[in-house]
């Protein structure tokens, strides 16, 4: 349900905002330059290209989403040099298109970064902040926000983490409340990761803010609470790409026509600086509990113990530097069927990491500043389509089925059209 | 709209008559006898396990199904020799399986069956009717099954077509109407093939009919009009299995997600008697049409030219021995995304085609027999769900996607459900 | 054995002349201009980097093999436009490498092409020969060497067959002697195709020649005859590139471990010019041919019937656009081991065409002529290791076996070797 | 080079003792029955159906082998049951060919095993021989081997390692003289593991052994030296089955070619006992260092640095229960060509382990006997074609090439051949 708030108009420049300016961040600069230029179309956008339900109006028609000659781009990142560098580093893009981009992605250069090696080992760099306390750092991050603002005349801004996963961490007190977050800012709290500093500035700077990555960030519950009291939308975690994907693609249908599982083995080679990351196993822990978590919810053990209730499910993550930024995943599938008979299905999928995540890096840019602009603030759980670990405001068990998500996401673009066609209050 | 007609109870015996007593056929008679020896859960079997939506509620209990206990299995083939003969030939049971299921098997031998060889090339056999004309032969088909029900106590009857694909035929003026097919039938015309024979006499004998099978049968104009004025439900056609029930599971999510699709490559390779049907071209180009169809109505390339338009899908099925009834899919999908870059999904099915097909014949036996005693006679597109080809009444274009398909037959058994409470009209 | 003849040494320009100037031909030519630039490695090539026996000596320090510097490109096409067009339109080299060759690839201009719609069906072009007779067609092409030869300096020629794969012919009569060959040239018999014209037309001219499609032309008798008559050094057929070099890696292991093979299903894609050339049952029957007969020679059923005496054996070849240059390879091989328990190996093979090919047309344009200026006319049986049906003299069954193929080219290059190091007769 | 003893001829009972009769040992059990019925043919043996090099001679008539018939099977495991229950549990032999094989499996139950939980953590069993030392646990399985061979009327005998994976171990002072180990033995060194003290029994009993596994055992410097002295046999280590064979199929070929390779990513999924001890990181770590080895001397970076000097490799093996004994292997290998384009090759094996390695049992029993009959004591590096980590005396570098190895193999057949028809000294 909407609040009554109107809906603000989409005027004005809007501020994109990302902790990491790597290869999804500067593919999806590139690719938005590129669709402004006319030379290709916004693919793999539901906001640019998708239909309201049952309808042939886009959705871009009947919600009043901010237009890309509006978005100004900027982000923080460990590493100096601009997002033309980084772009040429990250090995993404092709010649052509890389040099096509390299006007616009010359000039944005990273801020400074929040960074602690304890969280990211395997990578460092040396443009990172440093102040007495973690107070201190999110206070800067405020001070970027609203400066990178007013030095491009932006009304209006919204985060999308792209930077790297963190490590492993388990909700502890500092986490349960705002007063104990906000104490252990000041006192430098071990267990206050930057991910969560930076949330904490972007709901102090009352920017909304979505998590592409499976650390524990936007979904501590200080944070939540946070946002929910200064009325700002969070949405989270991991965007929902390639094995992960494929697997909430094809479950559903397992279960549409109760073929039993009895294993899934999953695995995955990648050479990017994600797979280096990943190749600490703190991190990994992190990405292996997000990936481990889908299969649970659409495959029913409970309704279904016959069919379900004895699934072996597997998950790796292997550093494999050959294959470069093309992420690739090869799934074994155990299934069964009539008089319990064994079948297996292999799938092989060389896919391509920041292809499939920059268009929900746009997507959820669009829609969390419309979000923010309807005056819905807290969890954005409309938005679950997105991500491999959809965040819910705590009461409700998060939807892992594609179709299920996308149906959730078509009801809450319906009441907004809704409330963009409503009269202004004044 | 289901007709205010009252549904009858299911009581007494209820005929399960199959042309073609094959691989699928008794590997569907040996499982029912060992759900009913509790061996073994319905796997695969929505009608059997699966929940009214968004309930607890079994189906089988909200809707007024037909009782495992009450059906008695019969069927058609051209071999001698009973089941038990038969699913030894087709080895897809484990030899404690087969044993296991020896007596009931052997109990059922197969009637003469319909058979022109002109329209099945690659396999022929002595049990085989003969008449002067094939409207003789349709009248020797009702019989059969009058005289079945009389010997086996049966008050209702329905068939599930588990035989052999035929040549591929254009429908003609002999299709187009009852008159031109019944004088059709009277002159022997060539056009008319044993399935539509078969079609026919389940017609004019009151018993509605499932088609198995990707062939011109249930779907020619003469037999629908047929099966509207008598009151008769017929679905059809191919059973959804392997392949193609991957395809419609995994193109819904393309197009849930707007990713692009430049290509889909499918190979088949199959060992058993339906591979040897189809090395037929005349068998291979019907199965091929059916198999070619559904990606078009998923992957809408109207609406999304720039994602769907240049779409290339080819689809082979190769007759390999080596594969006995384990049929193998090896599917190449190119997709693309942001920029239009392209990634690649390969995917490997170690299928049974028997297994997978087996529940639904059990389930297409049950709610036909369901749409009859509700007065529901001509096509069940509610059934499209089950089919490679769902047969529509011709209005209304067929649905290949997996989880629309599964909205609408839900959708109808809430409808099914209310009736089955109602109180009758007398 | 060599003949007595003292090799010639490798002095001067070497012409390599090339029947068809598109993927393959442009991808060499490109490859020795970047390795002769110090770009890269003459990767693929045994006659460059390849090692004597047992040896640290590469076989280019042993064997007097003509130097890069003196190779001169060119050759016929039915295409018009420069071998930089031909390789923009192949779409194989990435764009920067294609600009770097631009300058020496836009040099090249396609002599007019000897070309019969009826032998190549599904492609045509403007750049081709007319004259009244098949005779005067290879006399033509006799001075088109010759005329390239005097234009570009060059002391000798070699040939090598980048052309598309003509249909499938049988041979008759007039392939069975000079004469009859003769003859049939005089009258324009329909059974000489233009490869068989290019070869008669390379022997008169006195210059070696390679044939890398799998259709008749070198290995007709009449052509070896004449071959042998004039003292030219003959090679062929069909280069040994992606699957087929898979199976003749694979088998020999099979073979050495006495592992049954029961079955062997092969698909291929591939979207360039050879698919659409492919997609003509002519044409696919003549590669068909070439890729069934692998396997025969490798698994001998004759010896071990328990092991290959059942064994299916299917090639499919498919076009497919979307894959373009970089055909794919499927394969299923069904293995059996201890109590005949059967196993299954899938692979997958992502191959590129023309970079698997374009080291091939280097070897064999280096050592035919080697084998040329040693006096060694007639077919070239020890070059067998680049192709797929290794062209004999007719009284030796071909070897198949990667690894016995390699003992046999090493065997030569030794005697080779040794010749090289003899003083000149005079 | 044979030592000039005279072959001892093949003649009274044979026995073949097992450390771990478990799915290996009773699948090898139960096939050779099996061909002794004459119900299956030796698949895999070359032993009994390979050829002299270059011969249609059988191996076995040129060799004086064992006769099958005189083989006594026996053996250590730490379960109790008989055979029969054992290869029930491993479930790798269908139904039907386990009951075939009833008679003879119940028949054999294993000896009580050495067996340390330090050194295999995640499977235990009753069946567990105990005493003071180390020293006095090896003379109670000289005493069970003596036993036997009385028992069961045994002129001779051969071990052949079946049982699971120790831990890595790394060599240590206690392993490098007879003395240090012999003292280590009396003094209960935890560094000598269960599958070193089988070894010293074996060859103080005078019985030739060949380890199926890759953990440290035949190959500590003490125990070659031991076997050298009492001029006993010893073979090793790991048998080449799976991924590790096709590896060893693949690379010469890509050798052969001079095709490079930048990766090669290899994971394993298997299920069985052998997975469960795999799951433990110190037997994992065996494994993958025999694993991780092969292709290091097949594709030599020295020679061609630019092909395979950057070349990555990684294994993994989970333990995946669903594939029961049906080991998986999927390899990702990144070759690359002309122009350093890359390509590449997937392969999926579909394997069982046990009926892989059967025949290698087979083989290496017969063999071992052969050699020690010849007066061969030591390594007998010319088995190395059976395992994945060659053994050899220390100064020859191992050879991984399978068809290098079947050289070495030929070889020392013919030497071997040669000596059984020379006559005896005396």
């Amino acid at each position: 349900m909407l609040s009554q708030a109107t809906q603000r108009p989409a005027d004005g420049k809007l501020a994109v905002l990302m902790p990491g300016l790597g290869a999804v961040a500067t593919t999806f600069i590139a690719g938005v330059h590129a669709i402004q230029r006319g030379e290709t179309a916004p693919i793999g956008s539901l906001a640019l290209t998708g239909r309201m339900p049952g309808s042939e109006t886009l959705i871009h028609d009947a919600t009043s989403l901010a237009s890309l000659d509006d978005l100004v781009f900027g982000g923080w990142d460990i590493y100096e040099g601009s997002c033309y560098d980084a772009a040429k580093r990250a090995n993404v893009l092709r010649e052509s298109d890389l040099e096509r981009a390299r006007e616009e992605l010359s000039k944005i250069t990273p801020m400074a970064a929040v960074f602690e090696q304890e969280y990211v080992r395997n990578i460092s760099g040396p443009n990172v902040k440093s102040a007495p306390t973690k107070a201190e750092l999110a206070e800067q991050l405020v001070a970027d926000i609203r400066g990178f603002m007013a030095d491009n005349g932006c009304d209006r801004a919204v985060g999308v983490w792209c930077a790297s996963t963190e490590r492993f961490v388990v909700p502890s007190e500092v986490h349960l409340s705002i007063e104990a977050f906000e104490k252990g800012l000041r006192e430098d709290h071990p267990a206050i990761s930057p991910s969560m500093i930076y949330t904490y500035a972007f709901i102090k700077a009352g920017v909304p803010l979505a998590n592409g990555a499976p650390n524990l960030a936007c979904d501590v519950p200080a944070l939540v609470m946070l946002a929910k009291r200064e009325g700002v939308a969070l949405a989270g975690k991991d965007f929902k790409t390639g094995q992960t994907l494929m697997k909430t693609l094809l479950a559903p249908g397992f279960a549409a026509r109760l073929i039993g599982v009895r294993g899934w083995y999953s695995t995955n080679i990648l050479g990017n600086t994600d797979g280096a990351v990943l190749d600490d196993p703190g991190s990994f822990r992190t990405k292996e509990q997000s990936k481990l978590s889908v299969l649970e919810s659409i495959l029913d053990a409970e309704t279904h113990p016959e069919l379900y209730g004895n699934l072996d499910h597997k998950v790796r993550i292997d550093y494999y530097p050959p294959r470069g930024d093309n992420k690739e995943g090869w799934d074994n599938i155990d299934i069964f069927g009539w008089l319990g008979y064994p079948m297996q299905i292999k799938i092989n999928f060389l896919c391509r990491d920041s292809i499939l995540a920059a268009p929900l890096v746009l997507d959820l840019a669009l829609f969390l500043d419309l979000a923010q602009r309807s005056g819905s603030g807290g969890v954005q759980e409309w938005l679950s389509f997105y991500f491999k670990s959809p965040q819910t405001d705590g009461e409700v068990i998060p939807t892992h089925d594609l179709f299920a998500q996308l149906d959730i996401l078509h009801d809450r673009l319906e009441e907004l059209a809704v409330q963009a066609m409503a009269p202004a209050a004044e």
